[in-house]
C-alpha cells in the first residue's frame, strides 16, 4: 500500500574543511576561471529542508564547498612533490583517476614529480619490499584504455606510522588516496598522525566503492561501467531462462550493504523477474516466501530470472563472525542458498527446473570505465590536485547534485548509503519485475 | 588569463504548472510512495541564490516541482486513453521512453488504450494517410533491444487544429509529445488549442535533443549514448592520424548551437588535440588562428585529432539564410572548410599532409541507449504517466540537479543551453587537448 | 624436443549420402547456379593422400559431396512440411539457423509450412505438452539480433518410436536436428526407424558444439563468437591478476574432451601464462608439475593467468562414474581442484597469494553470434534445405576445408575432434603462453 | 535463370617458392614438429582438379608448400636481423601481425634484432628523415590492443635502389613487408634488385587487403573483422530507414574492384534491400534499373536500406583517368550519384524520401582486430618468420583451404579475387536481400 513518506537524507552538521594554512602561492593555471573561496552548494534540495517545515524550528542549510582552482595555493607548485595509491578491491575507472592526477599536476601545476605507490598501503611499508613508480605524463597516457589500476592494489590496514614515516622520507606534499570506505577510515589515522607530527601534508581521498554505498556520491565512480556490465550477464541469464522448460537464471552481483548494482540493472534490462537486495528483507519460505513467488512466475511465465546482491537475505542464512583482510564481515553465501533450495523446492513439485547461475562479480568490476566514468574520474583527479595545492586536506571530492564538491572525509564515513525502499527508485524496480512489494511472511 | 567569474544559470521565475482541474480520483497504485503535492527542489543550488548575494535584493529561491505518483487523480484510469508521438531526429532512447510509458499506463494504471501516432506529427493528419498502432506490453516489451523509434518520426510543423481535431476523434486524454525545441514550441500551440477549445486533453512533452542543448535536463537522455558511440568514432581518428606522415583526423559530430558532444567525448578519450564549437568563435588564419596552431601541432606530435561541432566556424563560413524543414537555419558546412583549409594550409607550406575525415551522425545516434541512458528514458516514461494522470498539462518531464521535476513547457524553450567557455568543465577540455584558451586573433 | 610428425586426419571410407528415391520434380530456383549430382571435394588435402606415400598402396582418395541447390528435387516443394528441433545445449548461431531453414525453405522454395519443435526432443513428445510453433518470415526475422534459440531446448533422449509416431502425425517431410553429439546419435536412430517404417522423411542434421570437438566441422558454428566472448573474460582475469601481489587469475571456460576454446582465446589474447587442455595431460605436484611452474612464473612476472577447460586434468582428481541427462560423464571439478591445491601451495611457501576465479560459461554461451558465424549458420541452414528437399537424408551440413558439403550423419559421431598437440597449432599456444611443453614428471 | 557452371578457380602452373641457398644451421626451436620439406596441399580441392574432367587431358594436379618451422635454417640466428614494414592504407590486424613477428624472432630464434621501418616504404629513404625503431618483445607487447599500425604507413612507391641500399646498410637478413597488391609488386622490384646484387637478403610478404581481393588469401586477414564492423553501420542505416517515411538508408563501404564486404556485411545483417557491387553491373534507369526496383521496394516496405562498394557502378559514372598515390585509377563517386538520383527519382513521383547516407570506411579498417583475426595474424607473424628463416624468399604467407602455406609472390599478384557472380555465394546474398538477379535493362 503506497504511502506518503519523505525522503531520507543523511544531514549534514559540519561541512568545513580542514586547511594546512594559509594560501599564499599565487597559482600557475593559466585557462578558465577560479573559485572564489566561498562558492558553495546546498546538500539538501528539497523545499523543507530550504524553507523548514511547518511548526519546527528551521535549521541553517548546510552547504558544499564546491570544487575547482583556487587563485592562491598553499604549496608552491616546483616543489610540490605528490603521490597517488589505489586501495581495496578493483573499480572501473581507477585508472582515469590515477592518470587526471598525474596529467594536472604535471601539466597545469608542473609539479616536480608525482609518485605511484604500488599495492595500496602495503606499499609503504619497507618490509614488503615494492618499489615507487615515477609517474609521467608518458607512462600514464594510454592507461585509462585498461581496466584495473596500474599501481595494483590490496586490502587491509598497515601501521600508520610506517606509511606517515614514508610520506616523511619521500618528502611529499600531498597524498591521494583512491580506495573505500576502510581506506577512508585509514586515511583519517593517517592525517590524526601528520597533524600530531605537525607536517605539511595534505590527504585528499577519492571514494571507490563500486557497491555505490557511499554517502554524497551519486553514484560513485564506477557504478555506472559495472552496471552496464552486469547487464550484459543478466541478459544471457535471461537466454538461458528462456532455452529450457522451467528455465531460471540466477546472477549474483556484488552490493554487500546496499543492492544498487542489482536494482539498477534489473531496471535497465527490464527482463529481470526478481531483484533480492540487501534492504528488503524476504522470506524464502511460506505464503508469501520467496519461493512461493517464483513457483508462480516460473508457472505463468515458463521461465524467471533472478538477480541477488551478495549481501541480500543474510537474515535467513545467519550472519558468520569472521572478517575479511578489509575487516568486512564475511557474508554468507546466498547464491548457494537460494540455488539448494529453488532446487529442493521445484523438485518437491515434481518439476525439474534447469537453474543456471552466473557470477559476473571479476568481469564486471575489471574492465574499462565506459564514458561516463572516464569523464567523471577525470574531474575527480583534476579537482583532487586543485584541492590538495590549495592546501585542503582530511576532505574527498565528489559529485553531490552534479556538482564536484568537497566533503569532509569524517562525513562519508559515518553511515552507508542504502536504497530507500519507500521510494519511487524501489517502486519503479519493483514495477519492472512485477515482482511483490514484500516476500516476508506474516 | 584565469578570472573569477560565477557560473550562468538562468534563472525561472514562474515555475508553476498548469492543471487541468481538481484530482479527485484516489490512485489505484500498489507499490511504494506519493509525492505530496508541495513536495519541490531548489531550481539553483548555489548559496549565492540561497541566501542572496550582499548588497543585492536578495530573491525568491525558485523551485521544480518534484515528479511521481500522487495520490489523486484527475483522470479516471479505466477510461483514460494515451497517445504517444515521436518527432524530430533521432536519438538513442526514444524507444525506452515509448515502452516506459506503456508498461506504466497498463501495468500500474489499467489504462483500456495507448496509442502509437506513426511518423510525428504527420500521424495526426487524415491525408497522410498513417494508421495508428495500439500500443501494448507485448509489442513494446523488446523495442530497448533496438535504436531509432518503433513509431517512426518526421520533421516540420503540421495545422495545429488538425493535430486537435485528431486528439478529439480518437478520443485521447494524455498526449505525450517527445521532441526537440521545435516540437515543444508546436506542443504549446497544440495545448492553446486545447485550451481553446476547453478540451480535458493534457499533454506531457518529453525534451530530446542529442545535442544536450535544452535548459533544464542535465544531460538530456541519449546524451550519454551518443557520447560514448562518439569517442568510437575519435578513437578511429586517433589511428589513422597516428598511422600516416603528418596524419589528421578530422570527426565531425552533432552540435548545432552547442558543442557538449564534441567537448564530452574529446574529455573521456583523452586523444583529442582541438576541440571546436559553435560557443568559441574562432580564426582560421593569422597569427593565433586555428591553422598556425595546428601546423605547431603536427609538427610536435607528428599528428592531430580535430573534433568539430556542426554549427562552430559559422562565423567563418557566413551563416545561410535557408532553413530547413524543422525550421532550422541550414549550417554552413563548417568540416567541408576545414578539410579545404587545412589541406591548403599544409600544401602552402609543402607539407603533404593526410587527413581522414570522419561523420560518424548517423551511427551516433541510431543505437540503442547504454544502461545509463535505459534507466533514465524509463523514468522520464514513467514519471510523464503519472504527471498525465494527475491532470498536469503543458510540462515537461526532465531531470534537474539528480532529481525528476515537472517543469513549465514554456520554460524549456526559452534559451538553449550551452557551454560556458569561462567553466572549470571547458577549461577541462582545453586542459585535455592541449589546445589554446582562445584561437582568435588581436 | 620438436619432432617431424605428421598432421592426424581421421580418414572416412565411405562417404555416400543416403538418399529417399529418385529426384524428379523440377527446382523452383531463380537465382544462380544449381550444383552438379557429381560436384564433390577431397577430404584431406595433403599430397601425401592425393598421391600416397612412398612405399604404401595408394588409397583412392575420398570426397565430400558439395552442398548447394540441385536442379532436381524429391519433394514436391509445395507439398513438403518442414520441421526444426534444437537440442542440447546453447550455442551461438542457434537463431541464425533457424532464420536461416524458415527463410529458405518459405522464400526459395514456398513450402506451406515449417513446423518448431519446443524444447528439444522433448517436443515431440505428447505427455510433456510442448505446443509447436508454426514459423514464418515474419516471426523469426528478428531473432537472430538474440542469443539461445527460440524453440527453447532440452538434454537427454526420447523414445525413438514416440519421435517418429509424432513425424507422421504431423505429416513431416523433412526433420532438422540441430545438435551435438547425442543428438546426432539419436538422429540415426531416428533414421533407422524412419527407414524400418519405409516413410518418406528426410532427415537432416547440423552439427551442433561450442567445444568444436566434432569431425569435420572447422571449426563448428558458434565457436568463432565464444572464443571472441572467452577472451574478454581472460582480459578481465589479467586485469585483476596485474592488480594484487602475487595475482592470480584462473578461467574455466568449456572443453569437455577438447581444449579448443581454452587454446584459441589464449592465442587471441597473448596475456595468458599456462592453458591446460584435456588433450595434454599434467601433473599438479613434483619439480616438473603444474604448481611448481606456476609459482616460478609468478616470482618472475609478480601474477600469472591460468585458463582451463573444464575437462582437463581428469586424470588428477580421477574421472567420477555418473553420468548427466546427456550421457556424458560428470567431470571431475579440475577448477576447484586448482583453488586448493594453488592456495596450498603457495601458502606452504609463506605466500599470500590472491586468486580471483571466473566461470564465464553462460555468459560465452547465450550471446548472439557475430557477423562470421551469422553468415556460416546462414549458410548451414540454406544448404541444410537444399539437401533435404533432394531428399538427401542421414546426412548433416558442415563446413570442411573452406567448402561446404554433405556428410554422412554416421561419420560425425564415430570419433571427437581433438588438439593434435604435436602440431604447429599447440605449438604456437605453447610460444604464446611460454609454460613448458609438458608438465607431467619423469 | 538458374544454371549449371562450374567453380572459377585461378589455376597456379608454378608453385616453387625461391631459396637464397642450402639450409644448413639446425633450428633451436624448443617445442612441436617441425614440416617436412615437401609438405605440401592441394590449391584446388574439386573432383574435377584431382581426377580430371572427362574427355579432357588430366592436369598435375598443383599444391602449395606447406608454412610451418623447419629443421634446417639458411640464417644463423643468432646473426639474423630482421626489418619489418607496413604499407598502404590501415587494416585491422596489421599490429598483431607485427607483434608476432617480433615475438617469434625474439622468443624462438633469438634474433639479435628486429627492427621497425615507419611510415612504409619511405621509411628507407634517408631524405625522409624517419628514424627506425628497434622492436622488442616488451615494446610491441600491447601493441594488439590497438587498431592501426604502431610503425605508421604511406602510400606510393619509392626508388628500389634506395631501398636495397637501405636494407644493405642496415644489414638485415629478412625483409618482412605487409601490404597489399601494390606493395607486392615493389616487392618482386626489390627482391629482383636483391638478387642483382647476388645479397642474402629474404624478403617474406604477408598480403594485406581490407578488400579481400586478392588471390589465394580466403579470406585476408582484417576482413572478418571489417565486416563485424560494417555490419554496425548497416544496422544503423536500417534504424534510420524505418524511422522515417519513405526512409532510405546508404551505406557505402571498402570494395574498389570487388565487392566482399558488402556482399558479406549484407549476408550477416539480413536486413539489407539492395547490395550494389563492382562485379555486377547495373542501370540506375529503365524498366529493370535500379531506381524502378528500389521504388518498387520501398512502396512495399515503406523502407529500404542499400550497400554499395565503393567501386560498385562505375559503368555508369564513367571512370576517370586520374590515378591516386598507390597507382589505383580514382574512382568514380557512386554514392555520391546514387544520392542525387536517388533523390531526384522520387521527387519526381511527388515523394519526399529520407535519406540518410553513411561512410563508415576509417571506422571499420581502424579498429583492432577481432579474436578471429588476432589469431590468423598470429600466424600470419610466425610463419613469415619460419619462411624467412629457412631462406625462403619472394613468397608471401597466406592461409588457402584453412592451411598457411607458402605462395609465390608473383602469383598473388596476376589476378584480383572477385564475387562469382554465379555461385551459391551470390545466389545467398541476392536471397537475403531479395533484389533482383540482375539489374541491367534488355
Amino acid at each position: 500500500m503506497p504511502q506518503v513518506c519523505k525522503e531520507q537524507v543523511y544531514k549534514p552538521t559540519d561541512t568545513n574543511i580542514p586547511r594546512l594554512g594559509e594560501p599564499k602561492v599565487k597559482s600557475p593555471l593559466k585557462h578558465g576561471r577560479y573559485v572564489d573561496e566561498d562558492d558553495a552548494v546546498l546538500v539538501n534540495l528539497s523545499r523543507q529542508s530550504v524553507e523548514g517545515t511547518k511548526g519546527r524550528k528551521k535549521r541553517d542549510p548546510a552547504y558544499f564547498e564546491l570544487a575547482g582552482p583556487r587563485s592562491n595555493l598553499y604549496f608552491d607548485p616546483s616543489k610540490a612533490k605528490c603521490a597517488v595509491v589505489t586501495c581495496g578491491g578493483l573499480c572501473p575507472g581507477l585508472n582515469d583517476v590515477i592518470r587526471a592526477i598525474v596529467m594536472t599536476a604535471h601539466n597545469e601545476y608542473h609539479v616536480p614529480s608525482v609518485l605511484g605507490i604500488r599495492y595500496g598501503l602495503a606499499g609503504f611499508i619497507p618490509s614488503e619490499g615494492y618499489d615507487v613508480l615515477e609517474l609521467t605524463p608518458e607512462n600514464v597516457s594510454q592507461i585509462h584504455e585498461f581496466g584495473g589500476t596500474m599501481l595494483g592494489s590490496s586490502r587491509g590496514p598497515q601501521q600508520v606510522g610506517e606509511i606517515v614515516d614514508a610520506l616523511e622520507r619521500m618528502n611529499i606534499s600531498i597524498l591521494f588516496m583512491i580506495g573505500g570506505d576502510g581506506t577512508l577510515k585509514a586515511a583519517e589515522r593517517v592525517q590524526a598522525e601528520i597533524s600530531k607530527r605537525n607536517l605539511s601534508i595534505a590527504l585528499v581521498g577519492l571514494p571507490k566503492t563500486i557497491d555505490n554505498d557511499i554517502q554524497f556520491a551519486s553514484p560513485s565512480f564506477g557504478f555506472d561501467t559495472a552496471v552496464e556490465k552486469a547487464t550484459e550477464a543478466i541478459r544471457c541469464a535471461h537466454v538461458e531462462a528462456t532455452g529450457a522448460p522451467w528455465g531460471l537464471g540466477l546472477v549474483k552481483v556484488m552490493g554487500r550493504e546496499s543492492g544498487f548494482i542489482a536494482a539498477q540493472s534489473a531496471m535497465a534490462l527490464q527482463d529481470v523477474d526478481f531483484v533480492l537486495v540487501p534492504e528488503d528483507e524476504f522470506d524464502l519460505s511460506g505464503e508469501n516466501g520467496f519461493l512461493q513467488h517464483l513457483e508462480k512466475r516460473v508457472r505463468t511465465h515458463g521461465h524467471a530470472v533472478i538477480v541477488v546482491a551478495e549481501g541480500a537475505g543474510q537474515n535467513i542464512i545467519g550472519q558468520s563472525r569472521e572478517k575479511d583482510k578489509s575487516g568486512n564481515p564475511v557474508l554468507g553465501d546466498i547464491a548457494g542458498t537460494l540455488k539448494t533450495e529453488i532446487k529442493e523446492h521445484f523438485h518437491k513439485q515434481d518439476i525439474e527446473c534447469t537453474l543456471k547461475y552466473i557470477d559476473p562479480s571479476y568481469i564486471i568490476r575489471s574492465v574499462p570505465a565506459n564514458a561516463n566514468d572516464r569523464i567523471y574520474c577525470s574531474f575527480l583527479g583534476i579537482h583532487a590536485v586543485h584541492a590538495g595545492m590549495s592546501g585542503r586536506t582530511g576532505l574527498v571530492i565528489s559529485r553531490w547534485n552534479g556538482r564536484y564538491v568537497h566533503i569532509p572525509m569524517k562525513l562519508m564515513t559515518k553511515a552507508r548509503k542504502k536504497i530507500n525502499t519507500c521510494s519511487n527508485y524501489w517502486r519503479a524496480v519493483l514495477e519492472s519485475t512485477g515482482q511483490p512489494g514484500s516476500m516476508k511472511n506474516g
